[in-house]
Formats: C-alpha cells, sequence, structure tokens
C-alpha cells in the first residue's frame, strides 16, 4: 500500500503502528458523506474517475455474480442527447454534474437491486474519499422502457439502467452531517 | 473532527495540507474489503458496533425517508434461538459471527432492496475500517414469512428483515484484494 509506505518514511514506524488513527479518519469519512446536487464546471481528474470506478467493480454483490456494467459519460453532447431522453425533467436530472455513471445490470438477475446500491455506495463513498460529490439520480430506472433502451449511450444489448450517479466537485459549502431519526436502533446482549 | 485536530497536534499542519494522503488511504481500504466467513469468538467493541450502526443510519437512502431499523444481537442464546427459526442451515448461516445486525425496512417501502444495500455496505465498509470482518447473509430475508415473524428478536412490527450482517474478528488471514470480473466499463468522453 503505497500510502503506508511514504507516511512510514516520513513520519517513522511508531506513529504509523497506532493504526487507530487512519481508522478514524476513514470512519469520519463514511459518517460525513452527503448527497451533493450542486456542481462546478470542472471535469473531475481521470485517476479520480478510475478510482471511483474501481470501488464500484469491488463493492460486494451477491454470489459475486458481478452482472454489472458502468458508463461513465463525461462527453457534454452526449449528456445532453440523454438528458432529451428523459421525461419529466424540467432541469437537468442529474444537475449538471460533468460526469455520469450509469450502472446497468444484466437483465433478469435476482440482486439487481441490491447490486446497483452497494455498487453505488462504495462509489458515493469513494467520490467523498476524493473531495468529489455525488448523488443517486433514479429518473432513468424509474422509467422501465427507457432503462432498457440506451444501447447508443453505452450500455450493454441486456441489461437495463439500474441507477445513475452524478459525480462533480461540489458548488458551495459542503453540507454539515446529517442528524439521523432517533429510535432506529435495538441491542440485544446478554 | 477529532483526529484531523489530533494529528495537527503531533504533526504540525504541514503535512496535513497535503489531504490526498488520506483519501488514498480512505480509497484502499474502500478497494481492498472483502467478505470474510470465519471469526474469532472475540466479541467486538461497544465503540466498534456503536460506529458502524452510525455507519447504517447515515447512509445514503431513497428521499431521505430513513424506513429502516438495525438490531444489533450479540446475547448467544437469542442467536441460538433466531438460528433454529432459520430453515435449511446445516450450519450457522451466520458463521457463528459473535454480532448479527438484522437490517429491517418498513413494509411497502418503494426503495427496501435500495436502502437495505447501501446500509449494508456502509457498515460493511465501517467494519473493515476498524479492522473488522463481515458479511451479508440472505437466510433471512430469503423467506418472505420468516422476515416479518421477527419482533420477538428485536425487529419493529411492521417490518421485514431485508438483510443481515455477521459481524466479528477475522479469523485467519485476510482475503487479498478481489480481481474484478474484466470489460465493465465503458467510457463515453468527449
Amino acid at each position: 500500500m503505497p500510502y503506508h509506505t511514504l507516511l512510514e518514511g516520513i513520519l517513522g514506524r511508531g506513529i504509523m503502528a497506532n493504526w487507530r488513527y487512519s481508522m478514524n479518519t476513514i470512519i469520519t469519512h463514511i459518517l460525513t458523506r452527503r448527497s451533493v446536487r450542486s456542481f462546478t464546471e470542472e471535469q473531475i481528474r481521470d485517476e479520480d474517475l478510475d478510482l471511483i470506478l474501481q470501488a464500484a467493480t469491488l463493492a460486494p454483490n451477491g454470489m459475486n455474480q458481478e452482472p454489472w456494467h458502468f458508463t461513465a459519460i463525461q462527453d457534454p453532447e452526449t449528456l445532453r442527447k440523454l438528458e432529451e431522453k428523459v421525461d419529466g425533467t424540467a432541469d437537468s436530472f442529474f444537475y449538471h454534474a460533468p460526469t455520469l455513471i450509469l450502472v446497468s445490470i444484466e437483465i433478469g438477475n435476482a440482486y439487481e437491486k441490491e447490486d446497483t446500491a452497494c455498487a453505488m455506495t462504495n462509489m458515493m463513498q469513494a467520490a467523498h474519499a476524493l473531495g468529489l460529490g455525488s448523488v443517486w439520480c433514479n429518473r432513468i430506472n424509474h422509467d422501465p422502457k427507457l432503462g432498457v433502451q440506451l444501447s447508443s449511450f453505452g450500455v450493454p444489448e441486456g441489461y437495463k439502467v439500474t441507477g445513475t450517479l452524478a459525480v462533480g466537485y461540489p458548488k458551495g459549502a459542503y453540507s454539515s452531517p446529517r442528524i439521523p431519526k432517533q429510535g432506529t436502533i435495538t441491542y440485544i446482549r446478554s
């Protein structure tokens, strides 16, 4: 792991021995992720997109069938054409993000929704860790006809779009951590 | 963020300015998570369970309805009784993990599968960041009758179990990163 090697070189091994420091960073990041619906025009870095897509392909999935495909669209003209196909959007359904990732799943897979959401969550966490914002946009997958008609947008034949993720640099301040609904946890201990 | 404050105190502000170091740690963790199906008998720390459950309650979810409940069972006798209710398990359906978290969703919620998977993924990533192992066990939610009959196991009335997560310390070596299936990514750039 390059990070370890690098930081060990700088700090010596003493501090790295207390791995809980890093754990806390990761947990903090997981807990502070918020959906972002306003983006700057700046395109994300190619290496960041690659990491986000890696996180998708390494997400947990049912029986490890990996029945998914990820189509990252950054071409403004393609995004504009896709926008035209989506009904009922007064404004951009992906909030004018510079990058839109279509998640599609082999039609008929029993875990289509779970696998989609696992990949989406991994991508959202990866984007957040990279200082980017993202939001799950449902407009395409809420339209059963449209979801299976996007082969000209890089969705493989036999797959249907089950979720889309808008990604970009957040415009304005990042939202404070959400206060979760209370009373949603029960402990059963000895 | 306590981690920042702590590390800034130790290291000075120079190193913290390069926030990409931490990003890389987080990404590395996201990419290296694997499902764990063998656990030691040691119970996980209370504070780690709390963090995992916090990650669940702060997961993305449809329309932020938070229609979920999380029941963390650590009592061996309760786990034994639950095991008895589950059909078709020659051995423990949660791999004898010391902690089992039942995720349940209000019956009728349109995003039940997506919300479950988002919460599960956040918990799996949090557990991994804390040095713990976890695996999504589907046995209860694959039984439509059983999933709505667990009020005596801390599942609220009107909710159904949609997924369960076994959590504990991994026994043996942690698996190497998974090599994802190839050909699952398409880029559409200008």
